[in-house]
């Protein structure tokens, strides 16, 4: 191999001729679409594909790698319009180009109120007081010397589709459902750290503190913090992003995405929640009867198509299509998925691939398109039972105040083109 | 909050002041070392942490996300030596700061005989032709449009650990071990393009060939190829990164890692194995008698300890300790990892957390050490009741000229004061 555009004549001449002759003899085939064939034979086909005559870059290159730059608009996007400015803000998790069940790190949606803390972790502590036996001070390595767990949990940000409450609004599922992720996070049981304290019994909320610029604060109740919550330090096996929180974060499994307080330094116990504003004037629902849901913690059951969908159009016409999205739900496991193209009149059993309790589960639906405008939605159940609502019944019971926790049946109309929007039906 | 280093007075000196009470109140806690306490407050404690007062990049800073400036030496790294050219050679994943059982995507480990082919995926194809009924010619986009699966595989070199063969070489994980990744991979089970091919009964090995500048190719046996191998676009939820074959790799669980053909573009059935130069020349085993072993395909259950190791010493001294490592089998699940912290002579079970059929565990030893110096070892065992050997095993077995399938059990030293290196017991 030369590393030049020049190759010798004869050899890249003979591949030529048997690329040819392969296609001819079966017809010009090329790659099936529900039986069709091209007329004439793809004529990239005849060319040698010539990334064979260039050595690439050596294995010194990328100490860490990066996408691949066809990839370039697989990025997360920001709404400027949505918010005053881009430090307290939200960005979107490009759903519609990704699959499988992790998100790429890189990926991940960003939500905060005061821009990403930049924080040494040699420098930085994590404090527990309050109703406790034994105040204390760890540093990161003290964190490390506790047994760990590793568990994959979605995130998702009670805001997430909030926008959509008044009717269809954005056109992507990366804006009408792009605060979440899936993630595997390596930390810490909190229940060690709090036992190492020793809890008073008194002690019944939990109020946890990050150490960036807004200083988020919420109170989380003993039960769910002597359960399964974690201090966390790596994600998908490396250390947590900045904006994910670096160096630790809470983690507060199937919980509000806000709970999980970033750049986590401060843990204090005490017998009621402190009603913080990012718990009153924040984060509750306000119903249409003018008073507020408070202390609604659990994300609901919900699901989305991601493709096809706005970002994503049908490009391929007729015949053999995917159909995917992802599936969750903050009571535990998903117990099923089903999938309607006809907007909520038909329904079938979706394929799940991968999941696990308090995290994200992909699913499948395959089928032949006929060609006709399709109305796709998704209606996700959970082991308790619980069945994703439609719109129209959640506006029904709360109103259209609500901003959070809108987890209604989401629909997207495909037109015979392929193009697709965001729509309600009823 | 504001963007700026000077804050107002009062309110900064009274948070000095509650945590100089606080520690005061507790006799000058810090975190838990075995109970051991330091004799002077942590002199940071008493500064405000000012990461607190300035305000972070917002959500259009980054639209894909990249580590903390404080993980700069989490890397892969390569060994000049060992190859002639970078673009034939190999670099390894950082495994002693990693944790979980995802590998992040940007830290995967390369091994390329000709350079990263750079493909742009609309050019893309992959051809299926030889012994089928209808020889065919795919895009990417038509690949998408068969059922999909997710998987979490491992792929490991079978010249991984191939250094050590003739002892202890090298000083780290990293490189006695590193030539190993663990990722969600998302792909259509390769039967169905054969299906769609028809395959001639006569038809009993594949050829898989990539289109870098290498040319790779493997022969593969049909049982396996119709059993559980993939041709996969996405490894933790995004596209594959270049280094790891994009757009599409063969997946071939359990088995030798140079056979999950990279930038995969031409798949031929025949009756025999092709024979080629890299399951001839090279990943075939010289054994003492001179005999090669070829077709050495499934990688033996394997195990290491990636916490201690020489690049991760035990800096905290005595008391609790975190060990922690990583350990897979081809063969299927990991039924049992043993530890032991005396070159051997006694063991424990050590505690999985994560992991599946042909995918990568996570293991965790959590004891209190007593200051004296330790030889620590892991010993995986399979489903199918496969043992991982010693590395005097393997050489009385196969001599010491194999370069691949070193699954030898691993020993690191730790000194009295921490610091780890890579030793051989008896």
């Amino acid at each position: 191999m030369v590393d030049s555009a020049d190759d010798g004549g004869s050899k890249g001449n003979a591949r030529r001729q048997f690329l040819k002759a392969g296609l001819g003899a079966a017809g010009g085939a090329l790659a099936v679409a529900g039986g069709a064939r091209a007329a004439e034979p793809d004529p990239l086909i005849t060319e040698v594909q010539d990334w064979t005559r260039y050595l690439g870059k050596g294995v010194d290159a990328t100490p860490y790698g990066l996408p691949s730059q066809y990839e370039s608009d697989v990025v997360r996007r920001s709404v400027p319009w949505l918010t005053a400015d881009a430090k307290s803000s939200v960005n979107f998790t490009p759903l519609y180009a990704l699959d499988g069940t992790i998100t790429p790190s890189g990926l991940c949606f960003e939500r905060h109120h005061g821009g990403v803390a930049v924080i040494d972790p040699a420098d930085h502590r994590l404090m527990i007081h309050g109703m406790v036996e034994r105040p204390l001070v760890f540093t990161l390595d003290d964190l490390k010397r506790f047994p760990r767990e590793n568990h994959v949990y979605f995130l998702e940000c009670a805001a997430n589709s909030g926008m959509e409450w008044r009717g269809a609004q954005l056109n992507g599922c990366q804006f009408t459902h792009g605060m979440i992720h899936n993630l595997e996070y390596c930390g810490v049981p909190l229940r060690y750290l709090l036992e190492e304290a020793g809890v008073k019994p008194q002690a019944k909320w939990l109020l946890a503190e990050g150490g960036d610029a807004s200083l988020m604060t919420r109170s989380i109740p003993m039960e769910k913090i002597m359960d399964d919550c974690l201090v966390a330090f790596k994600m998908n096996g490396e250390a947590l992003r900045p904006e994910q929180g670096y160096p630790i974060r809470l983690v507060v499994p199937g919980w509000e995405g806000n709970m999980w307080i970033k750049w986590l330094r401060r843990l204090e116990l005490g017998d009621r929640s402190w009603e913080q504003r990012e718990e009153t004037s924040k984060y509750t629902d306000l119903l249409a009867d003018g008073v507020a849901r408070r202390h609604t913690f659990v994300m609901d059951v919900k699901s989305v198509i991601t493709n096809p969908s706005p970002q994503a159009p049908l490009t391929h016409g007729k015949g053999r299509t995917v159909l995917t999205g992802l599936a969750w739900s903050g009571h535990g496991r998903i117990a099923k998925v089903d999938v309607s193209i006809d907007g909520g009149r038909n329904w079938s059993e979706a394929r799940l691939e991968g999941g696990s309790s308090k995290g994200a589960y992909r699913f499948y639906h395959d089928f032949d398109w006929d060609g006709a405008e399709l109305f796709l939605q998704s209606r996700a159940i959970d082991e308790d039972g619980n069945v994703q609502p439609t719109k129209d019944r959640l506006r029904a019971e709360r109103g259209e105040n609500s901003i959070y926790h809108n987890n209604g049946i989401q629909t997207w109309h495909v037109r015979a083109d392929g193009v697709t929007e965001n729509v309600e039906v009823s």
